[in-house]
């Protein structure tokens, strides 16, 4: 007779437990306890549901519990609650939602992966409307695009503007109706930099997407909602997604531990404080890698290997636990975003002593088609050149770039390993030297002081305080389109032009993607310039971070209701 | 007064060396030789013009000696032989081409970099006909575009299935020429194992490109080739890729030291035999880092890392040299291809002791609109688990895992950090376990013996000698199609059909993709079957090792002229 092992939650983290502990011992006997009505759905691709790219609901259910019984010999149990662990004696008590009976199963071993659920605002009028929403699972995504069908809505407001937040925004826009995303903080997405979250802002905008940032929901009324700051936004259905929270009720009630984090505490096998219980997935707190503390984070990826490592861990074989990192990628209208590590805002709430660079280098030989501007941005410890994190955007593959920076920060890799990477090229499918081996360069110029940089955040205050900025890009660029007071000094000219350089006051240089701004600053370093400052992310990057300003003369300048704070 | 730097050569390395020197400094004096009548070209992208990808054949032309001038202040001159090193002087003797005149220029330093030409066959009837043509320079590129249209072309063979022969093909298909691929071994690209290139191979057949391979050529006829094996292939004109040749000729007339590869034997800072001699790019032999001796590897990224160090190196600054794994990636049609470090073939000749794993899961959640299979073969070292190499092709970005696995192999990692890493995912992009975690766990579990395996190339033995074969597919999938000889016991039914599995004999199972038999296998062995075998590479893998022959019965076949040996 084999192992009775228990496992509560049966979507991505608890399905796989099961799935792994089967293949390890065919005599097991497992059975699976789900809430809902499904087991094994692809959670992450809910969203793609109301554009209609998942066009049938039911195919984001994977797998039934007629196909975990006859592939795997699991019995999975939906429209089942868990609703008490009973320690002592080793058993849960579990309420059957459809029959509404109550009966007691006895475990050997536990697992927990109840996930997380979406949190509601507090206080907010008209929360319990029928028009207003949360995903979580596949019955959560049919109610909206039934309800949006059925009612003939045009016009809905995402409130949240994370992952799901936004896919959900994306996938709503793509099927035509009037979509406002409202988000407290001063940027969505924060994986990534204020400067670099621009880009982003941008797609949205670009797509019709009503952005508001800097103000949160204050009231749903009818046909509309009322934001904090008191503007009112046309809304016949509200989606809400500001968070999650750990399903902690389960584990707190049976007196386990719970971490600092609000989830559930777990040690390096993600053993809980009961040592016949364990837990995986979005309930519990990981271990940061790069912070060396414990933080939580709600991705599918880490949700896998810590199923296994557990069904591993019950017979008896250990895995490292090498925390995590955080990496995560999202496809956004005609952008693709990607990121891992520490961007400078988690660099600088750490305490790290760390720099960082924006590049942007085209993904692909500049001739071919395809080839596009790749945003990419580095951030690494001083003195030290270890890497720290990196973000990327682009209409190309950036999650190929962010998945090798990714190897390397697991591998504890400094600016010189990346510097010195042989990486596949061909025209067709990336440069000679690569995104992240120029990234490497540029950085290593940085961190040696053989060059100097501003970042394009400082832009503005220094065309307010009228610095000498240099536009080293030629003459037709300059007149398409330039920075407030910038002077053009071309590449191809500054040598004979060099006393209209000021020796007595700071130089900012830039160009169009840095590339030749670059070589003046080191020309002029050479030179005997002391005061020379390559501006970061250069003219592409400044007329993207202001792109809702007017500090660039020249371009087109995009209607929107969006107000950049 | 500055160093004065000569360079030879004025593509890829040389230019990159020459524009890196004046970013050190502004006081030297560069100049540029180039034989040909352009420098910075964009060789690798050269045979896009023949399909009209790169239209105009004057972009291929990245900088002109006029811009060199301008921006760098770098004397470029073209049309310009450099015909010998005096290195007791240390001058050159230089032969403008246009003026045939011949001049002397003194150097501080000098910088060899003339590439690599191409080599013609010998003893080739006709191998002189006007119609006979080499890859090299924009020049080669657009004769072979101008004969072809002028003279109203149909049918071309390219001889020679590397990288140029390939790109040359497809371009020329593209454009609608009947093409045929002549190649003397037994496959194209050979830093492909023979069963991944099969994949290759059939996409070459799909589009109509006739491909020959066992056979060389003996004849160049009047609108004919002649094979070595003798036979006539319908051709009015002819390109040569058979393979590069260093240019050493200045080198060895100078007595600097050759290597025992025939290519410029350099030190890590790629100094020659003479410490005022620098040289770089396809010319010079490299070390290779898993081979631990030199090589010739003629990759455009390994030449910029190289002019780099060079720059670096005269200004006392010294970069490490890792060595070079040999990191390639190619655009076949609809397929994408890429590979780093050892195949089992050159594994296998260095004498490591090695295994592989072929898995080919899906590159993104299947059920978004853009997912696709993708064919993935891991090689490694036994038993230290250390990542030797890796193939993949498919339509998604096959580059991407293979840049990850190149990271790995640069920073010395193992199958246990593949497994370990956390990469990016969203399901537009990618699967939360991606996939080189997956080949990372099917690796491990094959080194520590938890699970075995037959290779692809090894079925049809199997076949042959009816063995036992298990299609652990469902029955309506074995139906459209399946292995001469496989019993049909689908995963979903084999726990109550375990009399019909033999105990006595070794037991082979597959399914679709490797899944499935994976899990069945796992279950066998754990109820103490002891001669049970995965299929690598599983049907689908079959189908394409075995896709010109008639293994698999019930899928249709393709009638063409290439003859699978």
């Amino acid at each position: 007779m084999g192992k009775r092992i228990l496992v509560v939650g049966g979507v991505a983290g608890g399905a796989s437990a099961a799935a792994r502990v089967r293949r390890i011992d065919e005599y097991a006997e497992i059975i699976m306890f789900e809430k809902g009505p499904q087991v094994s759905i692809s959670n992450c691709s809910l969203p793609y549901h109301l554009s209609g790219i998942v066009e049938n609901s039911k195919s984001l259910v994977l797998m039934n519990p007629d196909s975990f019984k006859k592939r795997y010999n699991i019995d999975a149990r939906v429209n089942t609650e868990v609703i008490k662990i009973n320690r002592k004696n080793k058993t849960i008590t579990v309420k059957d939602l459809v029959a509404n009976s109550i009966y007691e199963e006895a475990y050997d071993k536990l697992i927990l992966s109840p996930g997380a659920s979406p949190i509601l605002p507090n206080k907010v009028e008209g929360i319990n409307k029928p028009n207003v929403f949360t995903v979580r699972n596949v019955e959560d995504i049919e109610q909206i695009n039934n309800y949006l069908k059925e009612n003939s809505v045009e016009n809905v407001a995402v409130i949240g503007g994370g992952f799901i937040g936004i896919e959900v925004a994306e996938n709503l826009r793509l099927a035509k109706y009037n979509v406002s995303v409202v988000e407290f903080a001063n940027q969505i997405m924060t994986p990534f930099d204020y400067d670099m979250v621009q880009i982003l802002h941008k797609e949205l905008v670009d797509h019709g997407v009503n952005l508001v940032v800097n103000d949160g929901l204050a009231k749903i009324g009818d046909g509309f909602i009322e934001t904090m700051s008191g503007e009112k936004i046309a809304a016949n259905a509200v989606v809400l997604a500001i968070g999650v929270k750990p399903e902690t009720r389960l584990a707190e009630e049976a007196k386990l531990e719970i971490g600092e984090t609000g989830a559930i505490k777990v040690d390096s096998n993600y053993l809980t404080s009961d040592r016949d219980i364990y837990a995986i997935g979005d309930a519990i707190e990981v271990y940061h890698r790069l912070l060396h503390k414990p933080t939580r984070l709600a991705l599918a990826g880490p949700a896998q290997k810590q199923a296994r490592t557990v069904a591993d861990h019950i017979y008896g074989k250990t895995n490292r636990n090498l925390g995590v990192i955080g990496s995560s990628s999202i496809h956004l209208f005609n952008l693709n975003a990607a990121s891992t590590g520490l961007n400078t805002r988690t660099a600088e709430v750490a305490g790290f002593t760390y720099d960082s660079i924006y590049i942007m280098p085209t993904d692909k030989v500049g001739l071919m088609p395809n080839s596009n501007v790749m945003h990419f941005k580095l951030v690494y410890e001083k003195p030290t050149g270890k890497i720290l994190g990196a973000q990327a955007i682009g209409k190309g593959n950036v999650d190929k770039r962010i998945d090798v920076i990714a190897t390397i920060i697991m591998l504890n890799g400094t600016l010189e390993d990346l510097k010195d990477l042989e990486l596949t090229y061909s025209p067709m499918l990336g440069t000679a030297k690569d995104v992240v081996n120029h990234a490497a360069l540029v950085a290593l110029n940085q961190l040696h002081g053989q060059y100097r940089e501003v970042k394009v955040s400082q832009v503005r205050e220094l065309v307010e305080n009228d610095a000498c900025i240099i536009d080293a890009r030629e003459k037709k660029e300059y007149e398409a389109g330039h920075l407030k007071n910038a002077i053009n000094i071309p590449l191809s000219e500054f040598r004979n032009r060099l006393a209209e350089i000021p020796t007595d006051k700071p130089v900012y240089i830039h160009c169009r993607s840095g590339q030749r701004s670059y070589n003046m600053v080191m020309a002029l370093e050479n030179l005997g310039y002391t005061n020379v400052y390559n501006i970061s992310g250069s003219y592409l990057g400044i007329n993207l971070y202001e792109y809702f300003n007017d500090l660039v003369t020249g371009r087109e300048k995009i209607v929107t209701a969006y107000n950049f704070n």
